[in-house]
């Protein structure tokens, strides 16, 4: 898709370094647009974790459910996806529908008034007239952020203005994903188990056996595995975890220009304190031990094949993909506690997770799914400022709970 | 579309018998999942009847309206309809609205992420993590029942697990349209009328001129015309109607292997003590009066050419359909009280039933349709366990009624 | 596409002048079916102008957003676009949920039940079995009226009848655009502004500057711009205008047999006693004055080249069209007062008015869209006579207000 000649007008901005666009999409210390991974720091994420916790123990409860449903009622949100994503979508629709958000929708661009000539900021600024939130999924990079730069001037202008949310933009971001992945890794290093007690914990469990281990990301051996290079899920969550203490990232993958670490961010990485290693494969020794071994956590991906050059798929075949790809055995010698995710959709014919590993207590990618509906909820409320309002209930709640069990 | 290889771990459960898997499908009295006709009994219908028709009356005031409203608005729906059903898929979006469910929907199975070659039932397990319940309607049969099987094991696994529901799969079941056309023949017999009164009733009036007519089910003559081979909705509504007593049933159709009544269902009704007839035409006599003077309830249907062969093509040119049209004339010598049923859409080129007889009382076609939102409603507040609550609400309400009527 | 035979029953109805078929779309002094501009008169537009705003007040508040909320929540809606319009389908969606109401949509043609044989009229019918308003958009002319004298003979026999809206028919009808044209011409003629105040008011300072301006749509100069033929808007549009007194209107086109000002409707406005002049361009003098420095109002329209004929493509490249498009600098010589608006989308291509021009005050085009959601949530909270509900509540409001601000 070619650029549209609108967005010229934000050149200047959009060339700028991130860390100076960040600013600019605050709103008194909430975010008000949400577009790169980099606007979550860590008491941010740690906020946010909190809500998403808060709203997941809330709904258990009919009660609590409603009045959740109630929180965001007057408003209405656009979901406008012209690049397709179920997953994506569907996760963002239920975290609406949970707090009450009536959405809508345009999936198909074709439908759309684009098709009589309309501009691309023409048509979202006739969605800001309808809705008071537009969540958008496009192949078109920066198109969201210019959407977001056209908002902050109407805003300046006191004309109508809405919060924009980056759903999966070109190839560059899409920060709530990212956002689930450290939602989901710190509750799995929360250890919490529902038979928790003050006779057995999961935490003392495992300390026993791993006399090392502690609360929390600090100190992991984070492993990722797969399309390392085009998966643009990885390059955001590797910086998040980049911000923890004393990190160890473990990249798994072939060794070739298409799927292996990005050599920049590697240097990124390094940059921000983390230990840096590659493998060949699970077996790769590392301090004798085969990786696999010492993983707290692997990030599975897919190899994203429909972005294959021609050359591509001639040096595939050449590739032994069976050292990148999980089996159950693999699974056994990991770490008892150790959290296998996967952004998913998982590929059925490539087999890189293959469904005997799902019903293992390692495998946290369908709790991880559900994740993104709890902290794309959690955002939602952030933005819209009700996440004191949870905490109110939440607090009231579970002091409640006892006596008014659910 | 190809058997997924992920079905081959049910192999076993999909080839019991099905009297065999019914009990699966259970969960402490109640339907969990809803995939085969054969799943309602006698006294499941009663119930289910019953409390359709208290939604129904609730329904009819605003606040009762807002009652019902409120019972399920803590559980979102995904309808998953990979094969298109416009009719089946707005009776259910309307059945949850009523009852409060938030809907979702994937209609289009281009812009899931079975493209990105995804399993059929990873797709699934996603819906079920965002979602509380799934309907679906799919070209692959079995389909749905692997998925139910898949959700009784997360459940034995203390994993995440929602209801199943059927919403049309391949050639096989279709069991709510089933439950709908019973509960339209249900409420036919029951001859009740809104000016019913202490003076006049329906009932009274029909037992004046049919001195054998009675309430009920049992010992009607019920005919099927069309296509009785190709369609699965009267398949399963035979079935289900030869659970009464004493039946007759009275097939019409055009001698052809496409076309005609298959031998193996004959069979099964007439072990059930169903007295089974065959005719040519609403003319043939039997017993010396034709046919359709004699019905009690005709159920028609359309002639699925979409799955006309070549052979088909040529010999249905030779075959003469006035035989299998209604007329208005037609239907003035049926029983006053006689119901005409179509499960819609009917072919307006064809012309099974001309619209001249829309506005002949014993059409019951179109109430038919609105009758199907409120079966399927009353099996979704089934299914979820709230029919006690309405059945409390109703009892409170026609109380109230005569003091505060809505 | 073909006339549908089912229609032929209404034929006698269809081919009456439009001023008796008024009354048929009413329903004791309301609107029951909204089918052609010309049933809105001036009490009700004034009328539909007053809820309009109530809505907008109360909606500023949560509070009076849950109460609007609540208003319809038992109705459910059906949008069905068998000719796409994001614009016009969203602002539907976007009203029926101000009011609680649920929505459901059809889309896409191909997926419905007329692929299997459905005459048109058996699926509206089956719509308004499901649901309580069926809100249509089809390319073919007078369908929606067929749909409209059906559910009256439904009525008229006791059976299901639902209202039906026109939401764009065919070439001939789309009179909820007319409806809120002229709410934004009202609006833009009230000369209210939010820092009106005892000390200073927007109308006082215009009229400081314009001594012969005056409060409401009487007297003012109308111009229109563009493709004056084939665009539907701007004929009822200025058929309503027509309805004030004193009005003048420009028409402002190529002389093109496709593109200029059809003469009945030339005659139609003369008879209402509408001085009608015609001009080449902006600059084309008036009593000595540009016609760009005269306007009170000026609505611009896209040249809609997806309707050109092949003598259209070759006729328009001779043609100098950029008479026919807003610069920066003709916006600046229009009155201060002025009011430009756009039904949209417009063309980034042809560029009838650039993006330059939105910042303007006089840029009334976005908030008109916006006024379309106002606009049609007041014409459905009329059809479902809570329009009284509103007043009373805004009343109530109105008047806490000052002590309890939203």
């Amino acid at each position: 898709m070619d650029i549209d000649p609108g967005f010229l007008e934000f050149e200047s901005r959009l060339s700028r370094p991130l860390n100076l666009k960040i600013p600019d999409l605050q709103h008194g210390g909430r975010l008000r647009h949400v577009l790169f991974a980099s606007q979550f720091n860590l008491p941010l994420l740690d906020r946010l974790g909190k809500v998403a916790d808060r709203i997941r123990t809330i709904a258990k409860s009919r009660e609590g459910h409603r009045f959740l449903n109630s929180l965001l009622s007057h408003k209405r949100a656009m979901l406008y996806f012209s690049q397709p994503s179920t997953r994506t979508f569907l996760s963002f629709s239920a975290a609406c529908q949970i707090l009450g958000i009536a959405c809508n929708e345009v999936r198909d661009p074709a439908t759309s008034s684009e098709s009589k000539g309309e501009s691309p900021l023409d048509s979202i600024r006739m969605f800001s007239s309808y809705f008071d939130l537009v969540i958008m999924r496009s192949p078109v990079s920066q198109f969201a952020e210019c959407c977001a730069y056209m908002m902050n001037e109407l805003e300046q202008e006191d004309r109508r203005s809405v919060p924009i949310v980056n759903a999966g933009s070109g190839k560059d971001e899409h920060p709530t994903q990212a956002l689930l992945d450290m939602y989901t890794i710190q509750r799995a290093f929360e250890f919490r188990h529902e038979r928790d007690s003050s006779q057995w914990s999961k935490y003392d469990e495992m300390r026993s056996k791993y006399p090392n281990v502690r609360r929390g990301i600090d100190h992991k051996i984070i492993g990722f595995c797969g399309d390392l290079r085009r998966g643009r899920t990885m390059r955001s969550l590797a910086q998040l975890l980049a911000l923890h203490q004393e990190m160890t990232m473990i990249f798994i993958a072939p060794k070739h220009p298409s799927l292996s670490m990005p050599d920049d961010l590697k240097q990124l990485l390094m940059d921000s304190g983390v230990r840096v290693l590659e493998a060949d494969s699970f077996e790769t020794p590392i301090g004798g031990v085969p990786v696999i071994e010492q993983l707290d956590c692997l990030y599975m991906t897919r190899i994203q094949t429909e972005h294959n050059s021609a050359q591509d798929k001639v040096d595939f075949a050449a590739i032994d993909f069976t050292n990148y790809k999980l089996t159950r055995s693999l699974v056994q010698r990991m770490k008892e506690y150790a959290a296998i995710l996967h952004p998913f959709p998982r590929d059925k014919e490539f087999g890189e997770i293959p469904p005997a590993v799902d019903r293992d207590p390692r495998a946290h990618y369908f709790r991880q799914a559900r994740n993104g509906m709890w902290a794309r909820a959690a955002l939602l409320a952030h933005i819209f400022d009700v996440d004191g309002a949870i905490s109110d209930y939440y607090e009231d709640y579970t002091k409640r709970k006892p006596l008014a069990p659910p």
